[in-house]
């Protein structure tokens, strides 16, 4: 059963077991980070996010080590969000087995970023996934991300 | 003239210009930042960084997002290491083209991290360099940075 997100306006990261929340980049248990959201409207996953003032690589431009966590964790959810839950209640949780980041033009600071994922392989364990942050309409970084279903040994 | 930043004992970053200073992985100047520090022997980079408590993707393991922006900085102290500085005083800044990161096995926290860094291809404009990330000596993220010069309308 896979649950729509979209429709409940729920997160994907707010569907996560409690142990998924604790995320860096996006778990709503961690204070210290960026709490990334992402929506899933059953075709693709959306997200929207303002970095700080000092998440800079230079002055004026975006660090690249940001929008690389940004695309995992949006990654990550869309691989998520499209599998669905098994209990009808959580999303299964993914890690990450590969991220490739491709900065195509610098992404100014200052505007919102938008993320899409969409997914372009999907099989019993492993789901890839593509991620385009925009910044005001232009692309300006392309992401993939592999996921693989969390091994139980982790899920301690 | 290359300069030997492991000889002076002086990190790569702290020899960038103050421009190039800003960075949230490894600017000098970014108090909320990583203030990640690489040092050149002249043939290969190391770095050791303690990753924070709320560093996690889940509890007990290190978050991938960090691992990435240290690679990605790491890369980039590398590639300009390997270059040499151009003035006998700074080194030269790039950026970052592609970040591509293998998560071999899940990276726990806790335990200092190690970054060794090498160049496996040197052009004029564009540097390739490997990075390896390795808690307790067990290696757990593979990474390759592709840097290129900065272009000159960043450094405005």
């Amino acid at each position: 059963m896979s649950v729509d997100s979209a429709r409940d306006g729920v997160a994907i990261q707010d569907q996560y077991e409690p142990f998924g929340g604790h995320c860096f980049g996006c778990g709503r248990h961690n204070e210290h980070g960026h709490q990334l959201k992402s929506y899933w409207n059953g075709q693709e996953s959306e997200a929207t996010f303002q970095p700080a003032p000092y998440h800079i690589a230079f002055p004026g431009y975006v660090y690249g080590g940001l929008l690389a966590s940004l695309i995992d964790c949006h990654g990550i959810g869309t691989a998520a969000a499209a599998v669905g839950s098994d209990d009808g209640v959580h999303l299964p949780r993914f890690v990450t087995a590969s991220l490739k980041v491709d900065f195509l033009r610098p992404t100014p600071v200052g505007v919102p970023l938008h993320l899409s994922g969409h997914v372009v392989e999907q099989g019993a364990r492993k789901v890839v996934v593509e991620v385009t942050v925009r910044s005001g309409g232009e692309r300006t970084v392309q992401g993939r991300v592999i996921g693989v279903r969390m091994p139980d040994e982790m899920a301690r």
